[in-house]
């Protein structure tokens, strides 16, 4: 079967290596990886299969991880890993949805073999795919382990990307220009809410002519009209009608790797006041970007962006950043640094953000945003699309 | 703001009554709901904000449910919820993704003020928005509570659709209709994977002239080739070559109400064989489908598929159905009764499941499946495309 890997191995190499290097620092002597990021930045596993459980275990004395899947879900080890065959590893389907079983019973034994009865084991506690019973079934088969939350640990490594990796980020931006593009020209007055949105998706998951797109992490959001009030609402069968803000947030996703980027497109002759708002939303946003540089503390992004909103009587407390990169359902966001006030994450070249600058007050709204990576010296943005309202 | 509601207050009342009813009987005080379904069913919320903390509560002596969301969202509450003003919460950004406080003491603190320092709680433990660390924080913001593994309890109250929720059930299958036919006019030699992909996503989002879809809870599948040997693969960049099995699962989906179905579309000139191996799936599938009675267990429909296959020398182990109904990411899959072996749930009218009955066998794979609902004397078709291996 052939396998596709859209790395080399050294690249995997040197990934698991800061892992264990980081792993030997707090002492662990096995990592639980639960989140399908996490799995794939290690092993290159990639299918939608993450609904029941999966893990992938890294022993800081093994050479490579241990892919854990549903029995059916092998066969993707086997396509999208670099690992060996005694590194794949499937469950009977009599543990899916079980009452009886838990197929944490069966990571559970994987550890003993790999002598972890009493190793110090960390395990991802605030992931998505660690529930409380998964933790509970885990410490009830390993009694004699002692458990460490390692939340986070590789979403930290994650963070700063390689130079592989911020290709598959650029071309991810370049799809995510295209959705721009498609939604602008599909959105006008009699056109149902929800084929713009189908708009949305057949493009960012066609992608360019050069290469396609696969599915986001999340949804498209089409925040129009009353409910642009609304950060994360979706879309109805509503025609549009004249005289609307339509707000988007669309993807571009390449090979998993995605960014966000949001538009306000506005039908109609908007008021004097709504485009003095968009005007400040944009420098502001332009304000942010151009603090960006490496050593600058996430904080004092935050602090530049908002000195242009103070100077113009409005106050936003939400963090106005995330990171990108890889990506599965629920979200892209790391769950790391974020761009806010306090935040004392410092800047490297190589992290990527959605400087997501929405701005909802009282009954007005405008959302225009810009992915971007830090750079050695400032920042590059990863959609080219200008930053501006558009008004048709 | 206009209010979006997709059902009568009544039948919030009746969804809330069997709740209160379940927890009694388990001796629950209050029901801490984090899976996004169960909080759909229960007070309407519908938001794409699932991956920041969120809450339902129920209390057996409040009236109605609180809706605990990240602050920004509580906009989302007031649109899509029945609540009252007093039970929309929304917890400030500084507890998202922060380090030094946690939203479930948020959620603690809304417990107390309910009274409920000492009550008996129920938690969805094994749910995929209730992590080990969300358990922990909330035991310990509240010590002197008991806390008790509820999961499931609404589950397997939405098991059984209403009237109402049948309406929106069989519309999602209309879609699905139409998302087979566009995906079987255009898959052919030459079209990329992923323009195939976006084919199938423009029409589940777009819906049907009558009515629009919306997002599904998972992705489209689309298992092509050699990778139609991994059930939960998505697509490539690849044209499409001649002589190729292409096995897709695609969606329906309206106001949430999900229906997955599944075809196989051969380009080419199939061997004998492989004709044969689809005429066997179709046959044991209807022998399936034709013993869909109320009152029959889960297990005894498998059994009535599997006799078909086993007079061909064939074994499926992987269970051949799952419930459907209300749907958020990473799955609509109820994870509470499904069509397998020792499988003891007995059907009842207005259960709808997928009966997924695809092969995956040695170098060759067939996915013709089909979702119903279970009737008063046997069962609904919800998609009306035949059961036929499409080959063009």
């Amino acid at each position: 079967m052939e396998r596709i890997l859209h790395f080399e191995r050294a690249e995997y190499a040197t990934r698991l290596a800061a892992v264990k290097a980081e792993m030997s620092k707090r002492g662990l002597d096995i990592l639980l990886i639960s989140e399908p990021p996490n799995q794939n930045y290690l092993t290159g596993y990639d299918a939608y299969s993450f609904y029941t459980p999966q893990m992938a275990i890294v022993a800081l004395d093994r050479h490579e991880p241990i892919m854990i899947t549903r029995g059916m879900d092998a066969t993707s080890s086997k396509i999208t890993t670099y690992l060996s065959d005694d590194s794949i590893r499937g469950f009977p389907d009599s543990y899916v949805n079980s009452t009886e079983r838990s197929a944490y019973e069966y990571v559970a034994k994987i550890v003993q073999e790999l002598g972890g009865e009493t190793a110090v084991i960390g395990v991802e506690m605030g992931g998505y795919y660690y529930s409380a019973r998964a933790h509970a079934d885990l410490v009830k088969a390993l009694p004699q382990a002692r458990f460490e939350d390692a939340d986070l640990l590789v979403n930290w490594i994650r963070l700063v990307k390689s130079p592989a990796e911020l290709v598959f980020m650029r071309q991810a931006g370049l799809i995510g220009d295209a959705v721009i593009n498609r939604v602008t020209e599909t959105a006008e007055p009699g056109v149902r809410e929800c084929d713009l949105a189908a708009a949305a998706y057949h493009q960012e998951i066609s992608g360019t002519p050069e290469f396609g797109g696969t599915y986001n992490s999340s949804v498209v959001h089409l925040c129009i009209g009353e409910r642009a009030l609304a950060p994360h609402s979706t879309w109805t069968d509503k025609p549009l009608s004249n005289n609307t803000v339509i707000n988007f947030e669309v993807h571009g996703t390449r090979r998993r790797y995605q960014i966000n980027v949001s538009r306000t497109v506005y039908l109609g002759k908007p008021s004097t006041d709504y485009v003095k708002l968009a005007d400040i939303a944009i420098e502001a946003l332009n304000a942010g970007l151009d603090s960006v540089r490496p050593g600058q503390a996430c904080s004092e992004v935050f602090e530049a962006f908002h000195k242009v909103l103070s100077r113009n009587g409005i106050e936003k407390d939400q963090r106005i950043g995330y990171p990108l990169g890889i990506g599965y359902p629920p979200t892209v966001a790391e769950r790391t640094a974020s761009i806010r006030r306090e935040e004392k994450t410092v800047l490297q070249p190589g992290m990527c953000f959605h400087m997501m600058t929405g701005l909802w007050l009282g009954d007005q709204s405008v959302t225009i945003t810009q992915p971007f990576a830090v750079t050695e010296t400032r920042y590059e943005p990863l959609t080219r699309t200008p930053r501006t309202l558009v008004v048709k």
